[in-house]
């Protein structure tokens, strides 16, 4: 992870771990390298773009159920305050991207959801239906937190090109100090909602281990089926 | 307990020792000895059964959202089997009862949800959607556990009067064995998802054991708003 | 309503009518006459302060349920910056508030939830899990519609007594431009989700109109339960 | 449909009419019509039980929803009927049929759940969660109204091989008579729950039509991906 390594807190480098694999498929994927060298097609990057419009509402909608699920006034405030921030935010920011690509909101609005995209938000909205706060986080934790250091590894490695990269501007988005100190508040959220609900290190030891750790890595496959996704824009 | 005690498993007598006043306010109630010798007001008994058929159907939701939230087998099978035997069994014979004492479904359906039975069911809801299962079956115990321990005691106390009392009927329901045996699979039910969610003995030791105890406790105390209830028909 | 009538949309008057007798009893209840001409007692109000801690806790999980139950991106947008608001910002004025009649956090915090409080929140968040958006917002509105036109109508009042009013500032807060803007773009949501969800007037004629009347109607009731609450401190 | 057809409401045949091209090419999918003549691998066959197994289990979870949605007692009864007859009936017929093809409870445990599969089952969840119970069994009507329309259609097909067809038992289970009832009941359930939520025929007029058609044919299509991926043991 680099020099530039950011506070990550320790339930989540335990779940990395756990699917070691896994995570290296979604965080060195095929089409992070494309981004990092600039040699993504287009298409792949607007196919991309469009779904991401898409994930970025019902992402939003899992982060408002984490806000019914918090019963402490600091877990309440601090999603409250990134559903928020995404939805009157992120959005408009995605939609000015978009827009710089080709694509209008009409456009977007338009496109219908693949199901790869569907499955990913679906599935953690249902952990969060069926499970804890806990539960959720987990879920939802490889989306933030990889791009995170996705963001940062980009960043920090001497073979990405920044001069004349037309996704330049992505990989600033999420190297950038701003998404690191909220992807690090996540970690900790993480952390504080763990030891809340009984789970302390060692992590492996506890009962709910298994289901926690299969349910993150449910989830970084499928950030990894999104990627592929991109990579298929007639998919 | 008497000698009668029944098998309730591990966390179920943590949870009451816990709040043993308001559990000794619930099951010692004085609408519950005035069951027992008789000496209960009609007019007292009909609201509590009107009411009690509203409890019923929200209580049923409520299990309902455990098996939304269950995720073994044998949870989903006991949970599913509870609520259609609720729905479709015990409704019928409380509609048979309450024709008995001359309300009819009609009077049934038509009378408001009093708001202790309200704050009740949509309390333990509310445990459902905010929590895990465990949170949810917790604020679930005191109805199922609590009546099955009553019947328990009424049949054991020697001051208890069956013949010509007429609510020997209800005694004999809770007390019996059919119930007893439902009780005892609840509380092997709790013990069972207290494990697997990562809450065993000393259970005081567990960051989830205060809002464990407090959720309890205030179902516990709601039971007790409900007999209370019960004996201002017009309240 | 006075000459200051706000826009309040189509549905939220009928709504009103529809339970005109419930709906004066909130408005026009003691609490508030007592507000207006400063003669509530501080006990009184130092009880409804620290009630109202713990309402805006669960008022701000159930619009954040309405998020999660949003489908169109305006209705996201709305509902995330209004629990933004409350979470991030009205606390942190109410904690003010507080501070400055003698209650600090920690009183805050370790004060119980009252039964009329606990129903009033359950009770909503029950509408949303059971029911679909209109259905959560329909319950929602008695609170913040509610407040608008206590406030407004206090500020039109010439009896409302302003100079040297310890609860001026209440008064002020709610008569205000900010809240009575922020309660006309929630008379608007509530039609035009209403128009969505296929509720248009005459509303009557819907099938869902009974079901719809009834529960605002008792969340309007559960308003003078809370008021009631704060007129009896001990209680 | 042929001479045999069943009652089947009015909502359905609206739904199925609305996306006609998708709804053929679910009840007419080579899957099906391998089924029909005996050629479909024994792979696919058992393939299919195996990631069926998975979908009764959160199947069963979605009509538990519809209980924690249901305010009238007969939509409590007849989902909650359902629930028990999934879980605590269905199940037990689908592992003693996995057996004769070779597949233990434990082989049913340990298969992972396929994309497609776990789309269908998490995408209907939300559909409850997000709306209302009328949204919940527009999305549920696929699959249970699905299956007796094959089951019906291959019964009526004299091109449809029954004498040593290793599925006949498959054909007869769902072109039979209880399951036919079953799904009649469920057609009415639709129609009655429809009438009560304000939907009523010329549906196309709704506000609601244009959601409520696309999630029943996003339902339909998420069938055709099962039968799919049935076909694609490998896949």
């Amino acid at each position: 992870m680099a020099g530039s390594a950011a506070a990550t807190g320790a339930l989540f480098p335990a779940l990395t771990e756990s699917c070691r694999a896994d995570w290296q498929a979604y965080v060195g994927h095929a089409f992070v390298r494309a981004l990092a060298d600039g040699s993504l097609p287009e298409a792949c990057f607007r196919h991309y773009l469009a779904q991401d419009y898409r994930f970025l509402l019902h992402y939003s909608r899992a982060w408002s159920l984490a806000v019914v699920k918090s019963d402490h006034l600091d877990d309440l405030r601090q999603s409250a305050a990134l559903v928020d921030l995404l939805l009157n935010h992120e959005i408009a920011l995605h939609v000015e991207v978009c827009a710089g690509w080709g694509l209008d909101e009409a456009a977007l609005a338009a496109t219908p959801e693949a199901p790869a995209n569907r499955l990913y938000t679906r599935y953690v909205l249902d952990r969060g239906l069926s499970g804890d706060l806990l539960d959720l986080l987990v879920a939802l934790a490889p989306c933030g937190l990889g791009y995170a250091e996705i963001g940062r590894r980009l960043l920090a490695d001497p073979g990405t090109r920044l001069e004349g990269n037309p996704y330049r501007a992505w990989i600033e988005l999420y190297g950038g100090k701003e998404f690191q100190d909220g992807a690090a508040a996540m970690a900790d959220q993480l952390d504080r909602v763990a030891g809340r609900r009984g789970l302390s290190a060692p992590f492996e030891r506890s009962p709910r281990w298994p289901e926690l750790a299969e349910s993150f890595a449910t989830a970084v496959r499928l950030e990894v089926g999104f990627w592929d996704m991109g990579l298929a824009p007639e998919g």
